[in-house]
């Protein structure tokens, strides 16, 4: 469990915390007192509030696209103060800090290299831990020790169970596929389970009794339309043009989409 | 077509992506990857969605007060997925990248030396380049190049021709100045089309109906009172002190402001 | 007066400006223009528009987390081109920069070692200085100079007097305590200006006609329950689990909570 530290290091923070408030603030200031010279990413902190699903997701999506070595902070944590355990990861070469409340564990899903440690060694956390902040107390204080090449075995020891957060299945029901809405972004595009693999440009895609058409991109889309592309992340997105699909059709999340074969 | 890199490397973002999603954090991670140690920095993600326009009057006035080396990403980019071009350019010693649909060109209005080219040499690329996010396949690798030293004749051939977008022009009638609202700022302050120069003290400046009271900084303002002030950007803007005057007066882009002279 | 600077510098900025515009953006080009390579820290740009008490709060709860040597940059500024001054300071080995309307006072309240000079010395700002941006044109520059080693008094003269604001003092009736909420968080937790040795388990906590129960953290809550906590300020705070108190309550600053011991 050696490895190549990043120079500067690179801590990429996820939080729920909102940008009106010193939270972040405060945790930045942790982070910069721990490891000096770092830099600090966010990717956001605007997950709705202890949605650990929206986390989750989003954390899955950003961090396959950051240099080995970077670490990721992530505290969405309903649980703080309660006996949920904190955690430390490894996978194929990026780090994580969070709380044990599956927030992490879609970001593993797909890792060839995985070790996870629970956050038990108080030399590497802030002298006094709050009930209330243990983002700044716990989390921020060992991420920046990750960043100047802690070990995770220093950290803690390893545990083998944790809890897990798994996307929707998808169902197959003879030539129909049967997924959901996983995500709704910031434009309104509804974001499915479904695989790149089912949008043949035949298949029939289907939202409530409402078909979309599949297209390549989304300036093939015409006014109002609703259409079905691959989205950056290979799954398939349901979208409106020049709109939010989302605000149109009041979607919601978990909401079922449908996909037939041509 | 040399030049001097800034150490480390800068890179300014500008996107409509908004801040909730992984899309910023993505770019973010390919920057990273691309240009390790390289300082990024937010201009803004939340142009209004598709407002090639705000996004170019932002850019505009945000550039011109970073170093020069500094590379700016930005990417407000309806047309991803179609034929539309994607350039890099060149402008007093700043570096831009972005989509050929008039985002950087009032960036460039003053510049004294430019240069721009098309991107097409796929080597600078992610390898796998999709339909709907060409900010990170593409556009982010290219600016992580350019941030370590890649010159623009590597990238791709000079063009001549771009898609340009201007601000409407003021129009003069004998001793009245015809304007426009060209930016509605976060404040509520209008911001026009109209120099510094016509404001003088005895200028009488309208909107719709209602006369603003020339004053030369926001405390003069009375309460509720509409004032017109010379603004950061040199240009005539419309307030109200401690309120908004946009919402106050309902008001919206293009609207005309009249300067005649006093 | 002299300081081991930070390396790389980190200059830590709170504003209300929003973040939709070019005036954070500006603010980051001029601080790079003038400390190159320094680290550039959002706090929040996100103050209410002039809201000067919810500035002072955030900054003072924010600066003490960061390490010594960080430059704090905050502007909220309704006075800008009038005659307030404007003000650098250090204190306890962080430097501050700011109008001098009360903004950073609450940060220095319990600093050891204090000096505060007024900003006269022109050579650190930019060469022309408008009455709208005065962020841009001399608080940034000024913050820039601190980064990269100028010392106070070359910045100006020490002020012994400058503008002061605090937080309303609890009042003790009694057994009975009256603070008020003196902040709203964005989760809608209210932060009072009750001390956390107040809250003993039989303590009676009350907002309005509601009583409040003490526990030790937001976990204990039940659905719909109001809670008294110590955050992580040290302050008591009153919340309701996984939801809003500001909202259920319709909270507003400056509403009083009584505490009386059990």
């Amino acid at each position: 469990m050696t490895r190549a530290g990043l120079k500067p290091p690179t801590i990429a923070l996820l939080t729920d915390f909102g940008t009106r408030d010193w939270y972040v603030g405060t945790l930045k200031g942790v982070l910069l007192s721990g490891a000096p010279g770092a830099t600090l990413i966010d990717i956001t902190h605007e997950i709705p509030p202890q949605d650990i699903l929206a986390g989750a997701f989003t954390l899955a999506a950003a961090a396959p696209w950051f240099p080995a070595g970077t670490v990721f902070l992530a505290v969405v944590d309903p649980g703080v103060g309660s006996h949920r355990a904190l955690l430390a990861a490894e996978a194929d070469g990026r780090l994580f800090v969070g709380p044990d409340n599956g927030l992490l564990t879609l970001a593993f899903e797909r890792a060839k290299q995985l070790a996870i440690v629970r956050l038990t060694h108080a030399r590497y956390w802030m002298k006094a831990v709050s009930r209330t902040f243990q983002g700044r107390d716990i989390m921020a204080p060992v991420a920046a020790h990750l960043a100047r090449g802690t070990t995770l075995r220093q950290l803690g020891a390893p545990v083998s169970r944790v809890e897990r957060l798994a996307l929707p299945a998808v169902q197959r029901r003879g030539r129909r596929l049967e997924g959901c809405v996983v995500h709704i972004d910031a434009f309104g595009n509804l974001i499915t389970n479904l695989p790149a693999a089912v949008l043949a440009p035949r298949a029939i895609v289907k939202f409530r009794d409402r078909k979309a058409r599949v297209v390549s991109s989304y300036v093939e889309g015409r006014p109002r339309e609703l259409i079905a592309v691959v989205g950056s992340l290979g799954l398939v997105e349901l979208a409106i043009r020049e709109g939010s699909a989302a605000w149109v059709l009041e979607a919601k999340r978990e909401e079922r989409v449908e996909c037939t074969e041509g």
